[in-house]
């Protein structure tokens, strides 16, 4: 994404001053303590950098949707969910032992190479990885900190805390799904969705939209029932085209590796899909080349070949279409500002779009 | 710890209660998403129920020392301390790679045998690290949702949610700085005690303190104060105990190996101070002991010795008994309830006299 959709544009600035002023005010307090935290505050500055901020705009677009007013304190709101996702982002990484993130190295590579830079004691890995988990969790517990100085009242920010809360326990509960579905497979595609809609569906666009309803005001059952509508099908075409690109992306755009998930082994819908269509044989050669960690360009090409002879890719892309369309039939239904349902139309389209 | 003080009594049974109610909750939530996550909320229940609940009790008898009445409200807020206590433990676990926490497997440990056990795809390791830190975040997670269930009121939370987000972040702070200190030791026993400050006195003490302050009402600067006068030293106190029964401790009491700080390699202050007081050669000996994963019951032996003959063992007692006399002597000053000065003089003593 390049060029950033009008609906995102706007939202990418502000969320972005937010969060720089945010760290900025951090960073003081960090050199207060101690100078050796200042390269770790930079550190959570180099991932925050790259984010995208789509779940901080589907709460801007949630929260102008129910009637809000375009007003600093909902940017500093939203900017809290890119403290949120970061801080998801850096755990996910140890968990996946993944080099790269949004083109750089991830936070507990960063930290295990300037261990080994420096001849320190002990173990570079455990280092990185220590480094990484502490790093992860401060940026959960400054989530909340950036919501509460939103400048927000009192009373909208004790309304869109128990969305916050709920948010948050079912992307982890999504996330340790996922992990228990890529150690023992389930019974394929329905298992695999159901980790899609706690883990993403739900985390990136249906919450973050009833977030900022909730802090627009009082719940209005009928918009809170549509963003569902509209967010839950969003969400699960947004992680399938990251399924796709995990494997057929362009490294130049996504920032990870060609064939990153194919090596790393991620069972995702794409790969259940495909093991339902082929052969015991293809099945095989599935299985040997998922999760091989010296896997090659070869292996890859092969890879994507089976996923498209199977069908699977299609099958995927014809999903994405349609989780789409039933987004925006909801979203022509739904009872908010005209504005909010034109910008949610183009995220609509840029969530599932992309390239990177 | 067998016969709990009465200053603290009180305050397990009324936390436990929330906890358990707690938990309860949440298990029916995550049973409605999937049965698969039930495991994991007993591994969280499973953490929780070995807990001294300090925290919890030095919040709840801040409240009491400002004027705060005796009602559920209170214990409950106070106990979303014991549930950021469980995440930040799950997690130091992982940190450290340790086998056991309060006398059964770490989490990490669980997950890794049930993953060997059950025959799962990858390594087990990795997923049992992978499941311990989605298990902390969620506990980090589940500490916002429950201090603002707590059913104290709205402007009473807000008073306290600054103060319960600078703890979180100061006590990461600290881990991180101790993380730094085993990986690039310091000057000596001042990085040690600068460690200790940020990752246990503040978090341990002063701050649950002065948390339960801010919930009993506006900041009073001679009450705030006198909370750190009493609590930074002894906060430093119950570390420098810990640091003793690392090393020194009973099994049976503690609930971890004995000598299992040598052989996580921890540079304590206690180590510290041993290392500023030996000759070369036993400097020498104690880096050769420190961190070796393989010593046994002579090594630890050995290394007693040498804490005992350099003076180090006695050194860090008198710097207890000192920085104890200094907590008690703040609180003798303290503008506070009497019932509540004579509850945390009698916390004094439990949380440096104590065993395990």
């Amino acid at each position: 994404m390049a060029e950033p959709a009008a609906a995102l544009g706007h939202v990418r600035d502000q969320v972005g001053r937010a969060l720089t002023g945010y760290l900025g005010r951090q960073r003081a307090w960090a050199g207060q303590i101690a100078a050796e935290l200042l390269p770790a505050i930079d550190a959570i500055r180099g991932v925050l950098d790259g984010g995208k901020r789509l779940r901080p705009a589907f709460c801007y677009w949630g929260w102008r949707g129910a009637g809000g007013a375009d007003q600093p304190g909902i940017f500093t709101a939203a900017a809290a969910l890119e403290l949120l996702h970061a801080g998801a982002l850096v755990h996910d990484d140890v968990l996946d032992d993944s080099d790269t993130r949004r083109g750089r190295p991830a936070v507990h590579r960063l930290f295990a190479a300037r261990h080994a830079g420096a001849g320190w004691h002990g173990g570079a890995e455990e280092f990185g990885r220590g480094s990484a988990i502490l790093l992860g969790d401060l940026l959960l517990a400054w989530t909340d900190e950036l919501f509460a100085a939103s400048g927000l009242p009192a009373d909208a920010l004790d309304r869109g805390r128990p969305v916050l809360n709920l948010m948050r326990a079912e992307m982890l509960a999504g996330q340790y799904l996922d992990l228990l579905e890529q150690a023992a497979p389930g019974r394929g595609v329905e298992d695999a969705l159901r980790v899609v809609r706690y883990k993403t569906a739900k985390y990136t666009v249906e919450r973050p939209l009833q977030l900022g309803a909730a802090l627009a005001g009082p719940v209005r059952p009928a918009l809170s029932e549509g963003y569902s509508g509209y967010g839950l099908p969003l969400g699960v075409a947004f992680q399938l085209r990251d399924d796709v690109l995990g494997v057929f992306g362009d490294p130049a755009e996504t920032g990870k590796p060609a064939g990153d998930d194919v090596r790393e082994g991620k069972r995702t819908v794409l790969v259940a899909l495909a093991r339902q269509r082929a052969t015991p044989a293809g099945v095989r050669t599935l299985d040997r080349l998922l999760g091989d960690p010296s896997i090659g360009a070869d292996g890859v090409a092969e890879f994507r070949d089976l996923l498209t002879r199977t069908g699977a890719l299609a099958e995927c892309e014809s999903m994405i279409s349609g989780h789409v369309t039933e987004a925006l039939t909801a979203l022509d239904a739904l009872p908010a500002a005209p504005q909010a349902k034109a910008a949610l139309a183009e995220l609509a389209v840029t969530a599932t779009a992309r390239r990177g």
